[in-house]
């Protein structure tokens, strides 16, 4: 079982403009085949369908699962963020939704209300065949490696590809996470045997170019995991000592991060979201004064 | 965010014999379009894309969203208990695998090591297309409502498919939960103005014949909804008072359910899951003792 | 069994301006989740599939698969109209098909012949997957009710993205239809009892600020269901009094509505359409005589 | 515009015994690739995006695609045949829906209510990639005739795989069927100027062995084509004559077949279906004394 | 078995600029329903899954198969060369990959190194649904010669979309060779008794003003086909004589063209292709200098 | 370019008897997320758009890409082998086909002309969404790696699931090339600084029980990998020296195995394949004499 935090794991900045084309480049991070619906999803099933004592190896898969549900949260509110405004701050001689039209995901407005999907950059929806899990521990870490890895690179990409605040704050927090997510994996295959000499980590990237990056790893967020959860966790036998790209020393961590607000999405009537009109507003507004 | 909790919503037996039959009908359960993936996957993301300031429904969908999250692991975890043992109590003189030319989902053999995958019962991956979430909160209520009397409806005919005593006892508790759930979403839309009279809930059963189900309606597991969280909840301010049914009084209860024991699943050679030779498991063994 | 009439269900007129954006953004409409080949095809099945003997429900969909038929007609011919004249119309300094590559949809001037497609709008082929039918009348009612509303929905959104004369010609229709089909299937419900007080229908739209809607609403057909067959219908027995959202009288009519010329396309050379050349042609002004 | 005529085109005796192996045979006839489902959407497209003034092809178009929507109704309706018993004539010993488990496609029980599905054979949902519609005329032709004369080897095939009455009714219906749209299409190509010699038809059969097809044949069924309509059509302008396979006469028909009754399907209450209770059935009787 | 010749069939010129658009476009070729990744697909299949003695057919079957192999390395180098230069030669104010953000396929830049993808124009991925292969000899062939010629046709309208130096080189060569096969197929079928008379080719193309295919067919390379092996093959048995269109003289070459020199693609340092840093670079040529 | 050799890599016995289930259970192998036409694919993108002057691990994928078009061929093949004789040897008081009914692929039979189909073993289409190519050196070779291995343990859980003679012959040669080429991959990462100390390969097999698999390791096929091209290749800069496992020596080898014959399949008249009557089988007889 699981329970709820209200709260993302990183604080999201309002997007300092709409920009439904990064909204829709952020989809990849979020129902590509390498973004966090995978992650979440192929490390539930690994843990899940765990075999035999090497406990510490299922803890640490139950951890990363659950940090990926809150970085579903994180990239989906991010998307809405980026979408919010289009519409309304659009030039009031044009329809309402005219936007629509030049985005390259226009079911972001015409099935969804302004808001995210589960799909990817190109709009193919997430599918399930993307979950690898072999019943083979040393193949489920080394694939998973290079799940964190593939999404840390193609995070660096999206970093590129534009700079909006909002944009900014999530990709460089998610590839600060994916680094150290990398070395949990390869950490676990270290202690497999396997030394990474300089192989790793993939991309190398120099984030003394990526101030966003830069800040959060001052903060050693690239060099820890937290458990994600308040019972006992062999993540820490497995997560501790010299990292396994001899780049400093590595820490698991009890609980969670502190967390910050979920944004709030207003009303958007041009969209008939939440379509309330007076009268079921007038019985919600009942409802809540019923306590 | 999300924290994890290392039980199963509900006890869950061994299986009283393996039968890949019945762990294939099972998922559809797990990865069918009306499955635990699929209600999961719906209200977290009609949780996040929520607009406007009628948080209790926010609220509600998020509760019911971390709840499923429980249900993927145990009817998962049903599947594998209802696979283990197939391949070891076979037959001395066939060989170990050769049950898996004869069962409906040889992938639980070949790709899975003898365990669940992210499929439906006729093997159609699991596929984002079916998370349903328009933005427009009636019509999301009037879909969840829907989803879970189809879920529920499955279940009642899987019921009948099998009197295996593990996937009888996940199956009534999702008949029951599922049950809860579409009370919880007629309730909603109860509040805002719908009257149901005798048309819900459907189906309509008599579990005067289900005895695994009614032992569990005993304990008025069909009119309780865990909020799932620590936190303050809207939940309660929706689902309280008389059923929509006008069938008994339905409550809130802050938190979540006591739980069981998730079953620890043995090493299967045969499989080569997890695949530790003696070198691998000794190199395990140490950093247990490292502590 | 079905026979052809050689006429659209509402009169089309010509593209002010061809608008391929426009024509791509119909596709939903077309080839969607919540589309017109998604209805038809799932009346149909509930149709053919149903059990038992309150036989006017399954007149009902009978009437209104057969309904739908004619929709899928009229918004192909439309996604038509609006990409006619996209490529003979552009730039002579520019290649024939250089619009293709400006277009959302490369696939109607590529692969179809410069005309509609079975995708959705963002280029998703129409899936069956799409189609619910549970074998449960309510379940079955419930679930196209939500079908008619979030169709209507989406058509609602699509009319504010753009003001082409035949593309609001049409989406003004499948708005007032789909209202018409919503009250079917609320009325259907509501003769099980069902009450649905305000809460319907979703979305509630003014449509005094939608002239082409309100103008075709004051024709009442919004109200109003043809049999579309020449024998007895027993959906009359389900839609006739008052309006199930308390809006006034509906009304089922005998047969179906007058209807309007279809366009008729011109050949389209750059696209090798119909690609006849002159001795293929001649064969065929040969066939033409030989009457 | 379409309109409803409630008769099959053939009639359907009832199965000798229920076949829930026959009747997932049979979905590659009614969602397959080449099957009836395809034929109708492929024909309707190509009729819909027609380009130029050969309008005799055109209506070709249009008569055959109506035929194939009676198609899906008869083929659909064969499944629902072979599918009804098998549960309530099963072993009184055995749960209601254990053949469920045994059965080739187990949704025909756990998501529809015993009836048939848009799948093929294999268990695949129908998809809107197969229809094929190029824009050219000579192509198009050339391809529906490979997909009749592919709909019609499988349907071969099929008839040697079980010899159930009520299967084998309709197989061989379409045998003869698919074998007049062979020649159709052959046709329309002759009077562009192919001369097919002995190469068609595509597959070769001996009836006589076929003593089901056999008797259809006598009825001349695989020479003659309807209009289903009541309207003008320049079908019989191609269609008439020498048959392109030179056995024959073909000649075009007014209008549509007689007809044959469609089957009635009682209720399942072990599938819920239709799932009225004691309470609704009498809402829904009262509704019926109302007229 | 097969072979590698590390040359591509054709010369490919560097793009004159880039154009990510036309790259895209270019996919429909590669990754399309009716592109060279499904014509080798579908012939290697049909050549594997031969039956009988007209084994001149099969080895058609199997030279056309390997030619397409080529094709599919020509037209991805093609792509590439479409692509290459894109984020570099941007303007130096922008972000590397801002480019990507208004590119019609995203996942170039993201998810590949600025490089092709195994997906259609529409971004739809490759399914092996697209392969047909029915058994039936006459059957195979008819549905060969509608692949190439649809083929044919998709190249005929791309070359009106564009043109860039590179592209139209591409898809030059291809609409010559397209041709050259839809004579093989068609002189299949007139070898086993169909006079094609005037219908075909499809499209009927006046290559007079298209210079670039003009050259290639002073060249004969429509009216040549090349076995790719070294063994005998019976390909000659069946092309060779008078064409099937009456256009002149068809012959079959022993071995295959000359070929051209495939293009080296630059690192990549935006996209971290291939990613090696410094430590990385010195191993690879110690490795080089080992020798 | 690739050019054809008529041969198989490894001799194909006649299977001892015919076996659907255990055909069906191979098609993993050759249309399996992890299965031969994947390797196939994705080693032939990497090598197409590689980047970089690194080009010893070029003409490493190049290498094996071309020998996986080999294994296609032998594992479709031995499919077609195993479902030789089903429909023939069957019972004569059965209809021809009926084994269809109980066969696991129906598709075998219905679809194609008994034979193999492009699908995995639960039926799934092969999809080029598996194909995974980051444009990233190493990620790429780490993932070939897994591919490997993930494939080899998937023929090792096939090993065990029959002992027909045909499909052990072709599984164990499958077993050997797929260690040879997850050495490849390893060896690659090890030029580049991994040492994989004992954790590879995955999975560990005491072949001493496996006596086919034991017979070819005997003829040193585990541990050598072949250009297949007569051209130089940079692959043996790669592979030669130690064992990246450590047992033993690998060696690169110029050319291709000397090979085996391709089985020939005699027609299946029931299958209507290759269909040829008296007429066009005399018409392929003058072809063959008028040379």
């Amino acid at each position: 079982m699981f329970t709820s935090i209200n709260k993302l794991p990183n604080p999201l900045p309002e997007s300092d403009e709409p920009n439904p084309k990064a909204a829709q480049a952020l989809q990849e991070g979020l129902g590509g085949q390498f973004g966090e619906m995978r992650t979440m999803m192929q490390y539930l099933f690994q843990n899940i369908n765990f075999r035999g004592d090497a406990k510490p190896y299922q803890d640490l898969l139950r951890s990363i699962a659950t940090e990926e549900m809150g970085h579903v949260e994180l990239i989906s509110n991010t998307i809405n963020v980026l979408l919010e405004g289009s519409t309304t701050q659009a030039d009031p001689n044009k329809l309402p939704l005219a936007v629509a039209l030049e985005s390259p995901n226009i079911h972001h407005f015409l099935v969804a209300g302004q808001s995210c999907r589960p799909v990817d950059a190109a709009g193919n929806p997430w599918s399930a065949t993307y979950v690898y899990d072999s019943g083979n521990l040393v193949l489920n870490m080394l694939y998973n490696l290079i799940l964190e890895a593939t999404g840390r690179l193609q995070k660096c990409r999206l970093y590129e590809m534009s700079d909006n605040k909002a944009y900014r704050a999530t990709v460089s927090y998610l590839i600060v996470r994916d680094l150290a997510h990398e070395k949990v994996f390869a950490k676990a295959l270290e202690t497999l045997g396997v030394d990474w000499n300089k192989t790793l980590p993939v991309p190398k990237v120099d984030t003394s170019k990526m101030p966003e990056v830069r800040e959060l790893e001052e903060l050693n967020l690239h060099n820890q995991q937290w458990t994600f959860t308040e019972e006992q966790s062999g993540l820490s036998l497995i997560f501790s000592g010299e990292s396994p790209f001899k780049d400093g020393q590595v820490e698991t961590l009890d609980g969670l991060p502190k967390g910050a607000a979920i944004p709030n999405l207003p009303e958007a009537p041009q969209e008939f979201s939440p379509g309330l009109d007076k009268e079921l507003k007038s019985k919600f507004q009942n409802l809540m004064k019923s306590t």
